[in-house]
């Protein structure tokens, strides 16, 4: 059996939190890591606050075999998610030889001022490497397990598609979905019976409430194939044991 | 000056994680707990794993006002959220008299059996007070200060509807946009001055990128309505300044 590969992720921004932007990363994120098998354990969003970020980023990175970290990395002055990881890591933050070159270059064949705004994207902590940002250039960048990215959703998924081959991948996890039209009350029950005798697996139950009626989704997720179809054999059998009046709205 | 209240929100729910549900409560409670002054200063979203929900629920009730959980309180054996609960406040997990007899009233109006899986969602930590729920009738509950809900988007803002009239308020932060054609590299630097010189406001800079073209929404949040005017003026007068050059994408 292959290793278990976890994530954690930090959204820095205090415009998520303000409610001013609607995060569009973590679902992206999560979709992502769960097609290769790595297990996303936690997400933490904090605001644009130094001791915050340098908080979660050291107690996720320590229990997780990586951390992504969106947003804070652009040109203005409340982004300090660069100068907040190198003190997470108790490293120098520099400006970045190649960063600053790839940056002076653009702007340069753009006719646009290399201004100290842009070439704060330059600055990463010492011995950091890139990841590369095919859209606006300015790289995000890794330090040990813990990846750097932007927060616009259109350059953190490019940054991430650059990312996602390089990772050690876990086991794919598979899945099946069983939807029934039963609310959770009347399954829960015999469900949780199912779950205790199929421990390789892990059942899902997930209330749906729409229109006026609740109906579920039980999904199976497993490691092993042969486990995960003898769970949904087990409850597909289940369900049509239900007596029928428990069909009733509720 | 009115003293600064802050929440912290818990999100409860491998589904999140996996990708397979996206939240839709993060958004919703930001907008909520912003319009009401309420500062969020941090989101946690957790996996249905005892320990996970403990530790978060434990680390952000010492450092916050308020903290509000979705997720995990339904009926089946992967809702933990209550035992969780119970054990962050060192409490007994019982059933609440008074949920029960709600529920079993509920069901039994219906013709719906009152199964043990139902049962479940009539257990809370001792002594926490209810938190209707007009939908769907099984409570929430609060413990101290914090506020277990539904994660069921259309239940939790019925629940939540229910506790905001309930919090103590903060000051309201306003707020106002200032949109600038300009990248953030354009702007970045004379910003981080305008920030530096008015201290009494929260100075953000939102990068947005659409159609190959960067351009920047500046937001400025004060509890002050005039120190926020003071460094609107700042802003517009620094926008007209910059060199036409400027304007180009980068």
């Amino acid at each position: 059996m292959s290793e278990l590969v976890t994530a954690a992720m930090v959204v820095i921004g205090d415009e998520i939190l303000s409610g001013r932007t609607k995060d569009r990363n973590i679902g992206h994120l999560a979709d992502m890591l769960t097609a290769v098998g790595i297990d996303l354990k936690e997400v933490r969003i904090v605001s644009d606050d130094e001791a915050a970020i340098v908080e979660a980023v050291n107690a996720l990175r320590a229990r997780n075999t990586y951390v992504f970290t969106t947003g804070g990395i652009g040109p203005t002055h409340d982004d300090i998610t660069a100068d907040s990881i190198a003190r997470a890591f108790a490293r120098p933050c520099n400006y970045d030889d190649r960063a600053y070159s790839l940056l002076e270059k653009h702007y340069a064949s753009r006719d646009i001022e290399f201004s100290d705004a842009r070439k704060r994207m330059a600055r990463m902590p010492e011995g950091a490497e890139h990841i590369d940002n095919p859209i606006s250039i300015a790289p995000g960048f890794r330090v040990e397990n813990v990846y750097v990215m932007a927060g616009v959703p259109a350059i953190f998924q490019a940054m991430l598609d650059n990312v996602i081959p390089t990772l050690k991948t876990g086991a794919k996890l598979i899945s099946e979905t069983v939807p029934s039209s039963l609310p959770e009350g009347a399954i829960g029950g015999p469900l949780g019976e199912i779950q205790a005798a199929h421990p390789e697996t892990i059942i899902g139950s997930y209330p749906k409430y729409q229109d006026g009626s609740f109906w579920t989704e039980i999904v199976v997720r497993s490691r092993s194939k042969a486990a995960l179809e003898e769970a949904i054999v087990a409850i597909r059998s289940m369900l049509e044991d239900i007596p029928p009046r428990q069909v009733a709205k509720g």
